[in-house]
């Protein structure tokens, strides 16, 4: 499992703030599922919110609405591969954690598990909204629990080691941006 | 003005689908203003959604309940400086527009003006949710027209010309990302 620190709670949205397309993963009873999602937002900061499109075909949608729960994982470009497996296959076919070789791990606050190799997860709770849920396929959650990789993510900022494990920014079909240069004005 | 040409209603999603930072830009009567939006994200394909956080406290927020419409531009990393100087000083107290000097021209199918000199536009409609919009500053709204600069996007694709004709990732700070490095897998 890669290394991870605590990231405190009102620093969570900073691991969202630059749009970076992440892995959702959810859980229940014996069924666990990842799919990607580039369609995700910060939505408040402190307690922490986020949104995210959770389309309503997916096993995704079915475990994240009988549990109320989801993970962010920010994955690195090192798993742009697996990125693009989990977004175009369904967990209602495949098991994709075997097909991709996304190794899992406990979350600590949620049932939903750290997809391995991320470079930062937030465990989320749902905001129960049923009508823009069923509506948009817009769900909200709190984010009750937050972790990275410390030689990605410290102190509130992004610090990419190396051109692998950057964050990564989905366009289509297998195009993706990295994260590119860091610059202040 | 930046060159501009239509973007396709189906193909709107992704001038925002690796997360950039956008430009909110709003109009009611004879008052207009525009705000930076990190928290922004395409909510559907066809017809075209978005969904953006506004805060109460912003005159954008006063002006897009008023006129139900708003424009969501695409700032490169030459206007960083100006997408940070809007994002941090309130139109309820200056001219943003004659402060940053952020040209604009008028949008086709809104009220809310299009900003000069950015990578991609979209005209949105609101749609009207008013629980989430009083309860988590979240609104949504249909894509009623886009445009993009040629130079930087065409036929559904990103290809930005040059390193200060790259769309930015705000961090916190004053700091950015631009988008990096397209790579397919």
């Amino acid at each position: 499992m890669t290394a991870r620190i605590a990231v405190p709670l009102p620093k969570a949205y900073l691991l969202l703030n630059h749009g970076p397309t992440v892995l959702v993963s959810s859980a229940h009873g014996n069924r666990r599922n990842v799919m990607a999602a580039a369609w995700n937002m910060a939505l408040d900061f402190d307690p922490p919110k986020v949104a995210v499109v959770i389309d309503k075909a997916t096993l995704t949608r079915e475990l994240v609405e009988a549990s109320g729960e989801f993970v962010l994982n920010v994955p690195a470009r090192q798993q742009a591969a697996l990125t693009l497996a989990v977004g175009t296959q369904s967990g209602r076919e495949v098991d994709k954690f075997s097909i991709v070789g996304a190794g899992a791990t406990a979350a600590s606050a949620v049932g939903a598990p750290l997809i391995e190799g991320c470079l930062a997860w937030l465990e989320c709770r749902v905001i129960a909204e049923p009508h823009i849920e069923k509506t948009y396929d817009l769900f909200l959650g709190q984010v009750v629990a937050a972790w990275a990789d410390p030689e990605a993510f410290s102190n509130g900022r992004w610090h990419f080691p190396d051109e692998q494990r950057r964050s990564i920014h989905y366009q289509a079909g297998g195009n993706f941006f990295a994260t590119g240069d860091t610059f202040e004005v």
